[in-house]
């Protein structure tokens, strides 16, 4: 029989699992980011570790780590690499030198406004700490980076059980891109809600769209959900209007990297028209989405940059050209879902109806820091 | 100097070139029937001989030959093919053999109804020749096949003048899958218009939708465009409904597979929410199909069967995994657009509207023989 302590330890392990079986993302020791190679999923898992902020921008530009509540994460434990890094003795060089990292961590994604939120927020510790020597506003960087982190389970747990009577029992649910464990800390935003309402016992089943070019359906959603046995089946991009009409959806649930105030949401290039399709067949749309992915000084999804990736993403699938030498392609990243198309936002305080200039304001102004 | 006989002749494939540069499929010497491999496109250019009926068969499931005209021809051929290996010496045995060479290839995909439709045109031959020897018929059921290949070309060129008024000057054209020289005889149906417009100068740019799983659009509408210099955009095929909310769309123009007496139109799967993102923009959708395409014995797009193919054309790609070992999909191979989505049907008479009741069988009525 092997020393209790060790069955302890094998316990708590296997009872944190509903969380943090999938490791996204981490801060491990000492000036270590460490995430899960999302490129290489599902052949391999490998992990990458970073050790300074520049490592974190290339990783996210490459999309090695993605999801816009990761992305958010990332940013900050980069900028918090990016602080210990520096050799400023006096606040302000060093505040100066983390204005610069954080630009050239917020410049590698424009759409998710989840990096720029994290990356004031960590500019405002380092303000509101300037008293202290540049060493201690280092370990509180370090311990808000972390915190960003922990945040995130909570948020994401919590936007799963307010999304969660949402979902019919037996609800076969539609899904693009990733949302889930590997698109956060851990749990998910449209795939928390999922989660939560499979441990519900609701007999939930799951359509994941393959979401080309970067197949985020295909390779993430699909294996994150696979091997939790969340019963998952993968469709192409152009499948879901037919199923519908085949009544073989019962809603789509969707992620988010941008929302507007008016409720006008930017998400995965696709998603607009599986919201069209939504309304041609009177199916609920929902968006799961963290409140920090409200950006609340944009009046709509008009003026949500939207980012453009390079046409070579499109013009290969799985690293293999599937196109014709020279032939170019458009690579828009991002759509923008007009509001009227989205029947509620599921967040961490609540569930967001329309109007949501009202309904969004009002969850905002409950308490959350900005 | 060479000698002038070579000069014609030389001039005189340039001058065919427009519609024979791309040799989709033909009728070559005693008892070929030889195809461009589809499945191998663009990487290569492989032709692929067949000899017996089996072989045009397994080659149009393995959609080496695709397209919904192309496997009407291909089927004729193969039928060919199947009466001259026939041993039957007598028109009873080798009636009841053609019948079961073409349930045969008839049943290799079902939902194009060209297939049917040129195997019951192939019948007829051998049923109004029975008092003929037999080896007589099989020189009419190998006429009529070639027959066949080239009454498409002069469809095709048909369908391309009447669809050519539709589309403005400097139209951007969005299509899905391939409906093109490589679909047909050589010249296209969808793509027949786009060839028509941009022969007379329109300036028309192409929008080619991926078409996943099998890519028809980008490894074989894209391929066929950009070798005649047609511009031609590659997008996925999520994109179109957020390219339209751009104004970056004029038009959506595809092909079909069968359309019912109603105006249904069966068609590659995603073809469905383009017609969604269409009526949601204003925006004209329009199909483009030879009358062999139409079905008048089915009153409307629900009776369409619909082909599911293999999973494993969703999950792989090129042999490739691109999904995690062990999840499902689902692989339908075509949708149905209703009738009420669809702008105008463009065929070798003209161009219907609706109500298609009406005008189809008007059409229909003007001399086709079924």
């Amino acid at each position: 029989m092997p020393p209790k302590s060790h069955i302890s330890v094998d316990i708590a392990v296997r009872g944190a699992t509903v969380i943090s079986m999938i490791r996204t993302l981490e801060w491990t020791g000492e000036g270590v980011v460490r995430f899960l190679d999302q490129t290489r999923l599902p052949e391999e898992e490998v992990y990458v570790e970073c050790r300074d902020a520049a490592a974190v921008a290339e990783a996210i530009r490459r999309m090695q780590v993605r999801g816009a509540p990761a992305i958010g994460i990332a940013g900050a434990m980069g900028l918090a690499l990016g602080a210990r890094q520096s050799r400023a003795d006096a606040f302000e060089p060093f505040y100066a030198e983390l204005c610069r990292v954080a630009g050239e961590l917020a410049a590698t994604r424009p759409t998710a406004v989840n990096l720029p939120w994290a990356l004031e927020r960590m500019k405002r510790v380092a303000l509101k700490h300037r008293d202290l020597p540049v060493r201690a506003i280092k370990a509180r960087l370090e311990q808000e980076a972390k915190d960003l982190w922990a945040q995130d389970l909570e948020v994401n747990r919590a936007i799963g059980r307010h999304g969660e009577p949402l979902l019919p029992p037996g609800a076969r649910v539609l899904t693009h891109c990733n949302a889930g464990a590997l698109a956060t800390a851990g749990y998910g935003t449209a795939l928390g809600v999922v989660r939560a309402a499979h441990t519900a016992g609701k007999g939930i089943a799951v359509l994941a769209g393959e979401t080309r070019p970067f197949l985020q359906g295909a390779r993430l959603t699909a294996w994150e959900l696979h091997r939790e046995g969340i019963p998952v089946t993968l469709i192409t991009d152009g499948m879901p209007a037919a199923l519908m009409a085949r009544g073989q959806v019962d809603l789509v649930l969707v992620g988010a990297d941008r929302i507007a105030r008016n409720g006008d949401v930017a998400n995965k290039i696709g998603t607009y028209g599986l919201a069209l399709a939504c309304r041609a067949h009177g199916l609920p749309f929902y968006v799961a989405a963290p409140l920090s992915t409200l950006d609340p000084t944009l009046q709509s999804g008009a003026a949500i940059p939207i980012e453009e990736r390079s046409p070579e993403e499109v013009t290969t699938l799985a690293g293999r050209r599937i196109a014709p030498a020279g032939v170019p392609a458009l690579h828009q990243a991002f759509d923008v879902t007009p509001a009227a198309l989205v029947t509620a936002i599921i967040t961490e305080r609540g569930v967001a109806r329309p109007p949501y200039a009202e309904s969004l304001a009002a969850l905002l102004g409950g308490g959350r820091e900005r």
